[in-house]
């Protein structure tokens, strides 16, 4: 029997099971894997075990692995072997145990590790608990999928590895060295990631770029000491001056980047996904309107979700230089400094866009100043392309189990480890995630909606066979 | 005997009474006259008390008036009144008999208030002590040419009321409110100060105009919270660009400051000043290289000797926003912050200009975005007439001096009780002093040449007799 041939079974023991798979949720969810205060440190040692358990039983060779932090558990359910001849990808999935800390603790309305079902005033269904969403509800949707499918086929759809870390919330920062030492054992044909939103709660939606990052910081001397700018002013170079003529210069009068060259690499959209983004209605007033804003301030003749997502960006993130206190002091200081930070898409390449960068400031600093640079991250973007046939299959199985197209979005910040993934791996990543704009993540309060984890996982389970094809 | 028909005596007699002089300027400089040190609340009230005694002695009306900090030492030689038919003006001398802190006290080779004469290797006499120069020795150098007179014709040669005060060097903070207090009494028609420098050891000078100053605040606002810029960036506007934006466009290309009428009221400077001030041969290199520059960053086409002194001038003093401390943050923040002053010169309206610039900004900030602003300073700039009789007279009698033309030179910086005689009293200062750019004002090790000190009083009996006519 085929994935496909079984799906139906698979469904229909997804939705009779759902009390069960919702027990087992709360299981987890009752552990305090609080990542970043050590005192938890046993908690999350303990979630840890009991996720391998978990995937022990599924028939998942599975194995604790310690780091430098908390445990890495992994499960593998083949031999990693590509199968012969077949058109199924081998899976890497990956998700975390940890959650984030539950204070200020008197905002929650029920105790965050006392996880239960609430029902709202318009009919929804919500678990509360901290990490119903981020991720333990998340990652328990792709779970309790295979589980599914090996209840009914008595086996796994495709050649599954899993990989759930512990410091997801504390910045992974065991993560990256861990990959590149099991690089072999974790590369895989494609890495699925239930860690993201939908569109909203209709809209599936899959993330199919991540922005990339060059932060740079300028560091501009001009006077070798602070002057009077009664006895100096007008003769000597201010460094504010410099650096805002500088910064004034990143921009065309149309929104776009001046530094020459910069964009290089950047696609534009194929024709139906511009579509399909600008069938969301995302405005500007929608967007920027909680934020007390209204206009959108990037390139024009760009959607706003074009400009928050899919395309470049450069943008100061810090400024200081003289005089900053109260009142006045007539100073022309001799040092000033700026952050910036450009967002990169596509195939944007970071060395070529830092050079490109310093080169343009250089260019504009007078010949009797010196200017110094710092360089915090240089990251590509990440992308899937679109004709990447894991994509549609997993488009196709989103639309049916919802009734609406699903939806490729780009994200407009960066999820260090899909890039680690691609460069360290050479695997691309689909990240498929059913969490709502008001999970309250990383807040009191957090919750899942009942709707999206039951969905959440009929979806991986739709995904599954489809890529099992 | 008119003062003129007198002089020949009374630099003969100066230069016999100099060891005298001297002695009575050491009688002073022993006293710690310390202004911002509460401590030495006694040695002010003293000095004030040996200045007024002092000129009782040269048939000065003498008061020490009390006001909320140090006392003001005022001497009358007249009743006030115009002198009938007579082209004399009558002067109002002020000076200050207070002194900086001595720190860091194990600078001073010798201590700061045990004035000595010290020869140099160069064979040039100098007067070493806390306030040798600033400002008791260069209020001697008045003083002292009054007593010549004074012992020569038996009375002064003009009306002169004296004003010396103890709190310049904290402010003059209860200066302004004597002087309005006390208008009707100090009101003269012409004020002379002695409390600047030479252009150089050889070269003397008269500072003829003083920049004034408007320093405003810009606090810019544009969303309501600080933003991450992975999710906002591309859409949400940044302020530090917005300020970068207006600081860029405050310069044109030339260096000149681009707000609409910003050069209303400044002046061209005559062709024969424009020539002395030529002559005197400041270059970029001499002005800059001592604090590390080399590049005139003012006006294009203008001598830097003017971009500091007789030109108006725009700087940012200090700018702040977003993130500035270590490492990287992506932020785009809420709010920005600038300071920005500008110098004035000759009858450009601080009023005018404030708004002007109001205008300026306020132009340039979208308008989903917020702009306040606050004002420090706001004060007119102040200039003499460069067909002032009384400044013809004083030149020449300069001139005569020191066998060399003096310059007249504008001061790029505010002495903001010189404005208050103008504005409050109606009068012009001509401000003439016999400091040298290595007298270390302030600084341990003060010191006055012997010299200046000795042709200081020999230029005030001339410039007394030129001014008695």
């Amino acid at each position: 029997m085929t994935a496909t041939d079984a799906l139906p079974k698979v469904l229909e023991r997804i939705d009779r099971d759902l009390q069960a798979s919702l027990d087992r949720l709360f299981a987890l969810l009752r552990i305090q894997s609080v990542s970043t205060d050590p005192a938890y440190a046993p908690q999350c040692q303990k979630a840890a075990e009991h996720v391998a358990v978990d995937l022990q039983s599924l028939g998942f060779d599975t194995s604790v692995r310690p780091t430098a932090g908390h445990p890495v558990v992994i499960g593998k359910s083949g031999n990693g072997k590509a199968a012969p001849g077949g058109n199924a990808p081998r899976v890497l999935f990956y998700g975390h145990y940890d959650v984030q800390p539950v204070d200020p603790l008197d905002l929650w309305q029920t105790p965050p590790f006392e996880p239960r079902i609430k029902t709202l005033d318009d009919g929804r269904k919500i678990i509360v608990a901290r990490g119903a969403c981020d991720d333990k509800g998340q990652a328990m949707t792709f779970i309790e999928a295979c589980r599914a499918f090996k209840a009914v086929t008595g086996t796994l759809p495709l050649d599954i590895t899993m990989m759930i870390e512990g410091e997801e919330e504390c910045g992974s920062k065991n993560l990256f060295g861990f990959v590149r030492d099991n690089a072999a054992e974790l590369k895989r044909d494609l890495a699925l990631v239930c860690d993201t939103g939908m569109w909203d709660a209709e809209t599936p939606s899959i993330t199919t770029s991540l922005r990339g990052l060059v932060y740079e910081e300028i560091r501009l001397t001009c006077a070798d000491r602070d002057l009077h700018s009664g006895l100096f002013g007008g003769a000597a170079r201010n460094p504010i001056h410099v650096l805002a003529d500088i910064i004034s210069a990143l921009h065309t009068p149309d929104g776009s980047v001046a530094i020459p060259n910069f964009y290089d690499g950047v696609h534009e959209l194929p024709d139906d996904i511009k579509a399909d983004l600008a069938g969301l209605g995302l405005t500007p007033e929608k967007f920027l309107q909680p934020v007390g804003l209204k206009i959108p301030a990037g390139e024009k003749g760009r959607m706003l979700i074009e400009q928050i997502s899919t395309r470049p960006t450069a943008e100061v993130n810090g400024i200081i230089g003289g005089y900053t206190g109260e009142g006045a002091k007539t100073v022309i200081p001799g040092k000033a400094m700026a952050k910036v930070s450009f967002r990169l898409v596509g195939a944007q390449d970071p060395e070529k866009i830092r050079n490109g960068f310093r080169d343009f400031v250089r260019a504009r600093v007078p010949a009797d100043c010196t200017v110094e640079f710092g360089n915090f991250t240089s990251a590509p973007a990440f992308e899937v392309a679109f004709d990447s046939p894991a994509l549609s299959r997993a488009r196709a199985a989103l639309g049916e189990e919802w009734g609406k197209k699903a939806v490729t979005v780009g994200a407009g910040g960066s999820i260090p480890i899909v890039g680690d993934f691609k460069t360290v791996l050479g695997m691309d990543t689909l990240m498929v995630g059913f969490a709502l704009d008001d999970d309250r993540v990383h807040s009191p309060n957090e919750k899942y909606d009942l709707k999206c984890f039951h969905k959440g996982i009929r979806s991986w389970a739709r995904i599954l066979a489809a890529l099992a094809g």
